[in-house]
């Protein structure tokens, strides 16, 4: 069961990752048909970032981080480390060390189906991290796993190379080769909500702006 | 089994409402007798908000978040909205145009036994959401609900008009008839509860205070 | 079932415990080989603080805190409190009220496996607790427990007179009779891990500083 | 807070009850309109019990057994006791000595939102039991609670004299007031079901017996 | 985000799918290089069912089940069903009309990330379902999904076709083009435990069977 | 952070260990003043099993089960294995091969603080186990952990040589030198308790046998 690095992955256009990051989770989530979210349970360290990147994907065993130092040396910059553990695990694969290795080469966050330690440290150099846990358990060294492979990280396949999205709301992944079309539509989106934004801070209601009183009536709501 | 929607509810005199705000969870929990508190999971999504309201209820499919457009129609100055899905489910009922629409109608915040996204937004807009989860997971508009029907929110029942309290340490519901008597015990409580502080801050000890020394012996604590 | 309270405990030296707060959780954790540390679901109630101090244990009935007034009394200056209830309960056992009287001993803080109230009072204050919950239920004076006897909170060993350290990334107890040497451990390991930080900051890799390559090459990991 | 015993209760007609265990809990919660189930984490302690009663209800402190005693005095034949903790608790409230009382009154199990012990008596005497967790931690009678009040249990509102219906599928209340509509309901769906297992056990497809085609090809479902 | 139902969909042959089902999840698991596991939280309705078969996969949105429907028509014999809900959900979306009609087709059961019920029936029948909850809640008919696309199913990629073996021990997928290669290394596989249990029965030790006593002492254990 | 492995233990009787046994985890519990259980989350694979013996411990690193093979050789005819992973895991440490083994020592069962596989192996061979989940998961045998050093297991703390008690209510652990006392408390409470049964058995109340009217009473507990 030897692991694999794939070094030479494809990536999305700066451009088209950058404006994936500037619409948020949420939008993104929508404009692709309401796929790709990561399970709730991953959460931010600490809250106000916003960041989207390439992934660098890692398959760990649980409870050993060898295959972190692996992947860093695998980091163009603007990518985002993804990490899953092979089993469920929560151990504190990384903190400020590893953090301050993947900085140095403009590495934007990390997502971790797994925990995550010196978190104030982290938080004071700027290096967000969505996890499952905070958690200071140490890692061993003693096992590999692969780097760039195709990984489920809390719910989520994720490929080497796709688009990941995350902000306070959580984690997102937009498949590369749909992160163009995808950033179109979440464009469109957001222009559309600018205008029932205003119109909704003006105190119509949604019941009107989208219509729905009829297709109400017909479900048969009944107002008492 | 077409939903209802009930549009005349009774709701607490506004300043016993505040009053019940301004003395949070804890006391007013204390106060009427330890009963009305939300499970634990429900928690806020940022720290400091610290608010009541009369309830407007939402009972809604799972992922199905067609009956907060109708309840904000229901909506007076001062309301709190409070959404329990018919079955378990943590997807994002609610965001910031939900928000924008809700805040156009003086409505004081959200309380929802599932999931609300947009969370920074909803932060920088000063709308306070206790939830059971952030999760931007999108739902659909193609199933009916209720709104202002008695329900059960987080493990607590919840009818339209009672009172809602919330703070940092979760939620507590008031039932509408009771609230202007378990105002006046709150206040009751805050003041005594003011000369216990002052008597333990210069280093009294409870035990002396309220004067358990000789009921622990009586239990036949031991002193080695 | 008669509990007892031990009134004299031994405590380490107050430079040690001192010492290894500022080391903090996850180096101390390291140094004394990867044990003591409290189960991840304790978290801070806020972030930022970072403390070491003596533990006054507490064993409770669940949902009774009669034995927290007996062990206020029991505090030394530096202290902290280290509740763990006789079976699984998030009552708030404390509130501001009890974080005064701590306070007026100079106790730096509690750690509960259950939860805790008040806790925008408490932040207020800078009364640092990790809990299990944050919860505003409130709990009885009706069955007696014992202090400082020997405890498993949260997963973890602790005996009256250990040393607490808590911070961001969790909770961890050394063993008293062997705090001093964990502190001379943890302060070789954060000289060493200075160095490496300056080299990986610089951009040096892991797998070259810990010259993980020929390992990783013998384990079979294979680079496509 | 004192506790009051309501003695005397309202029940539904004996025959309704049984109809009502005979449909089940999936049939029953179907016919009144999808309401009224208990959490899905409320599991018997062993297959194939099937029973229907009237709620006998105890609310009682965490880890407070006291008020099952005087419970098990209101009891009527064919009665069901019905247990909520007012906060979240796992302990063993009940084992085979308190069962053995309950069934000399004739007593047809217990719902609980806590623990169980003596799983393995209670198995070989017959007296079912659905209940959070099965824990043999012990509980104490020093705070009393109240009987024959309206509870909250496993997310269900609960009134003394409500019909409770448990299988190996969960538990499912029913209003006492709407018992004897609910079970006519129920009987004609168990008769429509009956001619739609015929059909499909022949082979015939969900999608003609119920004319699903067309809607699917109207809301867009496109087959490849 | 119209859903779409893929007719035509690649089987393992009949020998390969029924040869794995023998061998088991454990040792599937392991001949294939341990990976393929669904989640611990997916368990058997009841015990000693063990099958395995190619997987019609379904996307349904939480708590609606309409897509079930339309999946049974793609079944062939000796297929299994596999539901992922698109947001977690455990509402009952399966019960013993759907397994009627399954059955008709010669499915040989179910896996489904949601939940069941009627699991008295299901056991009656023989219809094996593994879930992630028993719980009757109902779900409706009014959104629609996928059949035979690529799903997440409890943290496990599985595709049309694959194939799903489930035991006692939970569920695991093999990839169609993986399974006969996967059969032979479990075969190979059981073989060698056979001659380690006799070994094992006669008293040798694992210790010396697989010649660990070196190693381990290469690693420091020591004999106290 | 090498592992050692203690190899001379002390154990309680064979006559005391097996009495407590009979008595089971609930009386034993009780007997020692409610103390040593383990977390309800800790369940039998299968029901109806009733074991007492010595605890053999192991403490092993998550993921790896190395340390089981060691553990083996220590066993004496009556003991049971205990193991708990250094940080939270439910990977299957321990199958039918393993068993096979620890029978061929005579040892009883096993309490595991995390997961096992071939469970309906397990059964069939009447290898009886306790543990945290069913899970395939495979481990490795790269890093060594410790045998009888005191654990923490489940949330109890075991030192080698203590009893084990397991039944379907679950685990508790006796100190070894508190054996012989508590199974002499665990016979007087069993013969209490079956005077008591069959008064309740006959139609008494426990109201009136334990003499509890007047002391509800006294609290303030009001019949309406």
């Amino acid at each position: 069961m030897g692991g694999v690095v794939v070094q030479k992955i494809e990536r999305a256009a700066a451009e088209v990752v950058d404006g994936l990051g500037a619409a948020g989770v949420a939008t993104v989530h929508e404009a692709q048909g309401r796929k790709g979210l990561l399970a709730s349970y991953i959460r931010p360290i600490y809250a106000g970032a916003r960041i989207a990147g390439s992934a660098v994907t890692i398959s760990s065993p649980p409870g050993d981080n060898w295959m972190v130092h692996v992947a860093i040396e695998q980091l163009q910059s603007g990518d985002i480390l993804v990490l899953s553990p092979t089993s469920p695990c929560e151990d504190g694969y990384f903190g400020d060390l590893l953090a301050t290795s993947a900085m140095a080469r403009n590495c934007r966050g990390l997502v971790i189906d797994a925990g995550v330690r010196d978190v104030r440290d982290l938080k004071e150099m700027g290096f967000p991290v969505w996890s499952k846990a905070v958690f200071a358990q140490g890692t061993v060294k003693n096992t590999i796993g692969s780097v760039n492979v195709p990984v489920v990280c809390a719910g989520a396949h994720i490929e080497p190379g796709d688009v990941i999205v995350a902000d306070d709301d959580g984690v997102c992944v937009v498949k590369r080769a749909e992160a163009a079309e995808v950033l179109a539509k979440a464009s469109e989106r957001e222009a559309k909500e600018e205008e029932k934004r205003q119109r909704l801070r003006a105190g119509e209601l949604g019941l009107d702006i989208y219509e729905m009183r009829p297709r109400l009536a017909a479900m048969g709501l009944k107002y008492l």
